[in-house]
């Protein structure tokens, strides 16, 4: 006895190592409890079975629920108007001078209640939702100082609940200095270290704790002090790396046994097999390289070639990646970054999954794990990465 | 008394010579036959007027109706397969050998019945209305015989009209060559021009003709010679210009007073210039621009200066352009060309109107023009160009 059972699909499994997309044609998916009971072929389905809902796919294809497994996506105010006056050609130097840039969201993010936070965050997040996104990771780091920080995180788990989506947070204190700082970087990763990453983890509001280390933030030295602080709170810990140069980040996170390395298009074939050999996900974020007009792509053949668990995500966030579409990420994964369908599309379930420490329950659809399927009207898998942008799936069944 | 009256709203009416985007804020709309029958403040709301229906517009933006004036949008089959063959390391030479690239398409397209081509066409149709479009251009192209060309053009009635969308259509019989005149390029431009644009402008089924004129296309002589039969059915033209090579296509097109020159990465001043003498519109396409990775970007200043109108399209079509979202193409169009998000936006409404002849009839929220009005939950009409792939309009009225 099915709580649900979808009988006439194409199922892409999304497991590695069987065909392409672990793909069943002709197949059949039975919930129970919110789990997956049955996947398999319609001929494999045991006789005689009955089930509460019974849904026609139709020949349709199915997926995993998406992760988006980087995001930034609550925050205060938005950048359009410097985005417009940068197009009108105002420079850089005058946005800054006019305190545009991250400071600008700090500071919007600072002014705003939680509740403020919260309702902008999910109107984002129900377009992301829309696309069939079913689980999503939100960092903070706008806030900056301990209450700014708790109250971002809250925020996210508010509006991520509010939208129907499951939520894994992360503090990101070490993203940026704040004014109250002002050079004085080890004093803020002190404070992070010593104030806010204690604090974080006794209220239970973190998952993972993440850190921006380049030359424009935090030194691979500042960063070691930040995971050192996470370790002994027992937070596991990703890290911004290699995005702008080679500061080793990659290896670095590694050394940590790290969740994920994001962006990494500076990353060396030694953070790439030290990623590979713990695991380490690479998160790929090709929305901020397309935002920033980058020419230095993440070296995804070596990668490929070491092993190493490739991820997807919007990286939505107000400057650099005003993302809200992880299904557009596949095909720039694919066109910008050189990924394969197969790859992109295995960036956004099962490898997003693992960037998050959720393997054993999601981003697959396999027996046991959580019953979150979406229903694509399409052909092949590799027509969702084909289609710039992506298609609206047909349904979607999601147990947050 | 209005048929509805929208109050509350900011108007980005995207009128010319105004305030930026034709804004005025804390206004009302009120609709009546159709038709807008005020535009306005508030403050200038007539005393006394009653409305069958109101609307609380909740300080939102509204937009006209959005206007993808060109798509390629029936086809037969798809190109995913031919996609993720490129991207497993398949070479083009051996994909053409496998029969693939845009005679894939004609021959399945052929193959698909008027039914089958509307049933594929709405799916995708619908994922453009879902964010804003409310009118769309769709051209011939994949059939290449007198039957397939109508066939595609009545699909693309059919399905323009079960989503609820207004539509224009363009005959492009020269589009490519068809086997059965391999070798022969004027022969089958004379079978376009004696035989297809007689028929089908006795059947009234296109309200353009467009050519492709370019080295692996036809030649600037036999793009005139399609135009002249256009010009002797009294239908207007449009091109597909100057794509990958400078043939002088946006000066040709101005020449017959063409709607539109289309593309124009390599369009030269003299182009330019002639476009803007005629009024012609510039449609730029940014998604095949980013999907074939090209370098060369449409002189979009020396259009500026010239005063040329330019217009922004998805170019929605299954090899070069398989995009579905029309605001996506507003922050391509940003990032990509260098407009500013007030340009771009002109380019999905006033502009993109233009493009179609439609200028008198839509494109800006002004009295007398059809009421197709979208609600956005922004705070500034750049929000939309800003947010990358952009966001869901909270309400579409819609008027075809
Ligand atoms: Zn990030
Ligand atoms: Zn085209």
């Amino acid at each position: 006895m099915f709580d649900t059972l979808l009988r006439n699909v194409n199922i892409a499994t999304m497991a590695d190592g069987r065909a392409p997309y672990g793909a069943i044609e002709s197949g059949a998916i039975g919930v129970k409890d919110g789990r997956l009971a049955f996947v398999g072929p319609m001929a494999e389905l045991p006789a005689g079975l009955s089930a509460a809902e019974e849904i026609d796919g139709n020949d349709m294809w199915a997926f995993p629920g998406f992760v988006d497994c980087h995001t930034h996506i609550v925050y205060g105010g938005n950048r359009a108007r410097e985005f417009e006056e940068r197009l009108n050609g105002v420079s850089y130097e005058e946005i800054a001078r006019r305190g545009g840039g991250i400071l600008s969201t700090v500071k919007n993010t600072r002014a705003a209640s939680v509740e403020e936070l919260t309702a902008s965050a999910v109107k984002r997040l129900k377009r992301l939702a829309a696309d069939g996104v079913t689980t999503v990771e939100i960092k903070s780091g706008y806030g900056l100082t301990l209450d700014d920080e708790l109250k971002m995180l809250r925020a996210a788990k508010a509006a991520a609940e509010e939208v129907g989506l499951r939520v894994r947070t992360t503090f990101l204190g070490a993203h940026a200095l704040p004014p109250e700082f002002k050079d004085d970087k080890d004093g803020y990763i002190a404070h992070v270290c010593d104030v806010m990453i204690p604090a974080v983890a006794k209220e239970g509001l973190a998952d993972a704790v993440d850190a921006f280390c380049e030359g424009i933030a935090f030194s691979a030295e500042q960063t070691a002090r930040v995971f050192d602080a996470a370790k002994a709170h027992g937070i596991r810990v990703k890290l911004h790396a290699d995005q702008l140069s080679d500061l080793s980040g990659g290896a670095l996170a590694a050394s940590y046994q790290a969740l994920s390395a994001d962006h990494l298009e500076y990353a060396s074939a030694t953070s790439v097999r030290a990623m590979a050999d713990t695991g380490t996900v690479a998160v790929l974020l090709p929305g901020a390289f397309y935002v920033l007009q980058e020419t230095k792509r993440p070296p995804v053949e070596m990668m490929r070639q070491a092993g190493v668990h490739m991820a997807l995500a919007t990286d939505a966030n107000p400057g650099s990646s005003p993302v809200l579409s992880l299904q557009l990420m596949l095909h720039m994964g694919c066109t910008l970054f050189g990924m394969t369908p197969e790859e992109a599309l295995r960036g956004i379930t099962l490898n997003g999954a693992r960037a998050l420490g959720l393997e054993q329950d999601l981003g697959t659809l396999e027996e046991g794990k959580q019953a979150d399927i979406l229903l694509f009207d399409i052909s092949e898998p590799a027509e969702l990465a084909y289609y710039v942008g992506g298609i609206s799936p047909n349904r979607i069944i999601s147990h947050p």
